[in-house]
């Protein structure tokens, strides 16, 4: 099928695969967003839909994830679409024998009018989307890309704030790593005026390399090294894990780990009283059970809830079906 | 969300928790065998039903149980609700990576209307229930409960005998350890003039403090030591598997096993003509397999189908659809 | 329930197993291949259908296969049916404690119009069908039967030549163990004046029972012993995969190997224009991937989606629902 993969200042979606967030132009994300808004206003009446009664959706995880796979699950669900679940086919005798990938997704784009993938090499996206005559959506590879985990945060930022420029946030824990903060900061700098304080362990702040990345594209970056120095100004907190093994020096880590743990008294001495923190999720530790209440905290609430919408959003666009 | 877990007398199941048996009063029961027969009567008419449309339901199973997770599976599309199967989550990588269980259940609680759990451990089902927002079906945790099955247990026996009081019935095998053995004698408590042989081995007799709870309750409790003493006058044979392994001495085992099978000669020795025959399942070979034509038999048949249609009826109720 | 499941010259196929492809006659394929092309023709329309609506379809497939279990999974929502999927059942704790397949078949009956299972025991679909009171499809018994492959396999032949009678084909690969193979003689062989070449190494060629089985139904047979005796003149090759591992000396393996692979060279000198080159899939380099794009391959096109639609005719045929 004739796809187009290269940046477009469209807001066409139809028929077009989703496979790294660089495909998106501002005006593309406005769309993407101002459809989510009405899948979420579609979700609340509790009105039935059947905007995507007939179409046939292909899960094709080759690594557990219920997180992602329940969310678009949902997503196609509750517009009333089907979904065939294949999880793990990397054990089925097909793969097994040495089928390739191109080969699977031949087949089951014989069966579906959309494949979401998640696959655990980087670019594995890319090359099923190569091979299919339908779109394919990159639910995450590998170290790769999950576009619509970086549009739900950019989502759930404009939902609160409105915008997506002029706005001053926190990122911290793995800067180095991290999949999602790196999306994120790609979506930010489409934007002007975005200030972003950096809050890293010395072994896990952004790279030189990134970090100059990203001011040419015009971020501003400030890099803190305690949470005393988070501006009380910021519009978001943006949290992540820090993974103890990264650090060889125990007593590093000792030393630092009281900055990238979110506690009520943190909240109360540097957050300001209309910011939200998020967090990508699974979290273990880093955000204290204590601070889920504070009505602040969207990690369990919007950012759930925003994927699905996003997810909706995105599927229905790439189908063709309007609310 | 306000639920309502402590015991009540009102029929109203609408966004509440089925955790436990103990929290069903006799009213509760019939209300739901009353709604159980209605969807016995839809299935019978093959009319498909659309009472569930725009309903998803999230089946969370930690541990494998492909006759549980089939049975919720359709009693939800036979009401035309859409389902998010998940198996297994604890092999994906957010358990892995040590997320508690009610974050777990926050994420799919955004997603979902409705959560059906089965975990290996006892008391997760609650813990579920306090995090999430939305209602939580306990469908087994551990050596915990299992409330839909003892549900069916007592409509099976209820749709035979059009009551629940002033019962003849006889228990066997395992009345130790027995989940569904516990939860159908409180389900019996509940009602007047019972009366319950119980046949068991040495090893496997019910415990002296669950004999004095239930007869404590006004059960009545007959304890026989041979398939011998089976009254002809039973209503009921609810059997169960008396597994080996729980015999030190093997000889022990040899001894008694015979009393602890269901051959076509003991059906025709003991058990009257009305009278009908139980067993949980799976079995393994505590009853003969010449047994199962005989029409009294309804492990197979009438207790299988109860279990749809009381799941059926429990999910509606919740999800507050009326046929 | 009353069943069919001896040879019928009827072509009504409500509430009958497809177990073995011997069971069809000629008059049956062409019942199938009719209805195959109007849910073809209805695919193609692209308006969704509610053929099946408030039907459920059990998979039951004790073995691994995502090819087969998507195929059937689309054809039935395609057709807006429900599926219960169980995957792998044999981990259960059911299975585990040792209940037999006719209690699991007699389990999953209760909650389903049909079941569609696969298995990796030779005779199991037979051990089902027998248990139980609903229709059962073999989707795969081992080393036995798989016959909605053979029926796609023909009716992709059929599609293309408007018939199945004088036909020359060629065989190629392991005619020895090869299902489908065995599976498209015994179709070949309902019909008169059909011409096979057989390409095989010695050590995997069609066994001198099968081959003289296939003589007495009127079959002619041809070996040849290298791809340049392929006939110019053959409607279509059907290629299977040689496994390596089959030999015992490498260097017969070296000597004969290019004489099983399927190359655009190949293809140019001894292919006629209107030929077809089928595959049943997954392949592992028998086929370069440079002749996919010859429009004469047929493996990763139309034997697909004939699948597709082959199975959509058989479940809505057995369930008795007509277009």
């Amino acid at each position: 099928m004739p796809k187009t993969q290269t940046k477009t200042n469209t807001a066409t979606f139809e028929r077009r695969d989703i496979l790294s967030f660089d495909q998106f132009t501002p005006n593309d994300l406005f769309h993407i967003f101002t459809t989510a808004k009405e899948m979420a206003y579609q979700v609340k009446k509790k009105v039935p839909s059947d905007l995507l009664r007939g179409t046939i959706t292909t899960l094709l995880f080759y690594e557990p994830s219920s997180r992602t796979f329940a969310s678009f699950n949902a997503a196609i669900k509750r517009l009333g679409g089907q979904t065939i679940d294949i999880q793990n086919p990397g054990q089925t005798s097909s793969v097994a024998k040495g089928e390739t990938l191109a080969d699977t997704i031949r087949t089951f784009e014989a069966y579906s009018d959309l494949i979401i993938m998640r696959h655990p090499i980087k670019g594995a996206a890319k090359e099923a989307a190569n091979a299919a005559s339908i779109p394919v959506i990159n639910a995450g590879d590998g170290i790769g890309e999950h576009p619509t985990q970086a549009l739900l945060d950019l989502y759930t930022l404009y939902e609160k704030f409105g915008r997506l420029n002029h706005l001053t946030g926190v990122l911290v824990g793995d800067l180095l790593n991290g999949r999602t903060i790196h999306s994120l900061l790609r979506g930010l700098s489409l934007f002007e005026g975005n200030e972003i304080y950096l809050l890293a362990p010395q072994i896990l702040k952004l790279s030189p390399q990134d970090k100059q990345d990203f001011r040419k594209r015009g971020l501003k970056l400030i890099e803190i090294t305690n949470d005393k120095e988070i501006p009380k100004t910021a519009n978001f907190w943006y949290w992540t894990r820090v993974q103890k093994e990264r650090f060889t020096n125990l007593s590093d880590y000792e030393r630092v780990k009281t900055a990238f743990t979110v506690t009520p008294e943190l909240m109360k001495s540097r957050a300001g009283k209309d910011m939200i923190l998020m967090h990508p999720l699974p979290r273990v530790g880093e955000i204290a059970k204590a601070v889920d209440k504070d009505p602040r905290a969207v990690y369990l609430r919007a950012q759930i809830r925003n994927g699905m919408f996003i997810r909706m959003a995105v599927v229905s666009l790439i189908l063709g079906k309007k609310l």
